[in-house]
């Protein structure tokens, strides 16, 4: 009896964390459907209260900034163009309440014979359990252009947990 | 004992919505193999008997119509020249026997020169489990071109179910 | 009692599915960052000692040979413009200690004025089961461009396994 309880209790981690992924999962992807449709409530509502959002274009801090800049010209401008975010399936490590990330995404732009693809980024995320779930608590953004950013991003991959 | 029986039956209950989610997954990624090749069945076979997929390009109903579609002319010729159909990761949200999914999709073309990106859209997906599986029961896909239409199909990514 | 046993023993089985799952998307998706980077071991790592990668640009055997691709002019100049391999979400099916699976991939090229998509390809993968955990055992690639190869590999997501 001891021991199906210990299988049962091992079994409860083991399912918790495959939920854990589909959690950050949903995180990560929920970022295009924000952003494309201006939603900037639904954006800010991904990240911690002291989240960091940076890339080679800004550096924001916390929901308000996030939301800020959804509702901006600059953003406007690229959702009446037409515009999707989308992001490549990742690589997600999960300690606990603190998980991470590292994946690419582009975004893609509408022209008058179909798409650029204008940006395609290196992306590491950083994840907190918060008491309402998962949350961003960080995430950095560099456009792959052959530079050393983007690659630095892409190997903490690779690498331990610091 | 009695709490034991409990905790197992709730695992099974998670389990299987873990499994509920894979099997969602492989539909929406199988289509692109399916059409791709110009398997008609296979495509067909993705969609419950009632099914409806509709887009801007045309409102199928049913596998037949739907397979009818795959062996068209205009179809077959997108084949000849080299295509795929690539859906992002979705987000999903399973009720029961049914499930609902939100994403982005994509054409590339094969060119002279590389890849034309032909279509990004977006697609709200509707599913029902059946005797024999989950079935897509309607994908409603638009292009995204700075127009009403996407956008109001991604948001329904943070809206209650109706 | 041995009723319970029994549910226990088959969720376990099902939770060893669904994490065999995310690894073998681990190795799918690690792929990407460890060549766009030039980690040579990384990349080598993700594959089994006698594993084959082919494409219609070349045949490497063993992870010694993968290395050396990732270290050549050929890939090295690659990554010096900025690049992005980008895989889909592959269709997996698992087997106790074979998998398999299908799915497209893209590279993407820096350029003066955003992104060109260089190469899209279907992919059919094998996976083992080592004392290391799971491996690449063979990575068939090839280029979509009209012609009978891609397809080729694409209908493997429907047919039952050899």
């Amino acid at each position: 009896m001891a021991e199906l309880e210990d299988k049962v209790a091992a079994l409860e981690a083991r399912v918790r964390l495959l939920e854990d992924q589909i959690e950050i999962h949903r995180l990560i992807n929920s970022w295009g459907p924000a952003v494309d449709t201006g939603d900037a409530a639904a954006a800010a509502s991904l990240f911690s209260d002291d989240a960091i959002l940076e890339s080679d274009l800004s550096y924001l801090i916390g929901p308000a900034a996030i939301s800020a800049m959804v509702l901006a010209e600059g953003h406007q401008s690229l959702i009446a163009g037409g515009s999707a975010h989308i992001p490549a399936f990742p690589l997600v490590r999960i300690d606990g309440d603190r998980a991470t990330a590292v994946g690419y995404s582009r975004v893609y732009r509408h022209t008058d014979d179909g798409y650029d693809v204008w940006r395609v980024s290196a992306n590491a995320w950083s994840f907190t359990r918060t008491a309402e779930g998962w949350r961003v608590s960080r995430r950095t953004n560099h456009v792959i252009d052959g530079g050393p950013e983007a690659p630095k991003l892409l190997r903490r991959a690779f690498e331990p947990d610091a």
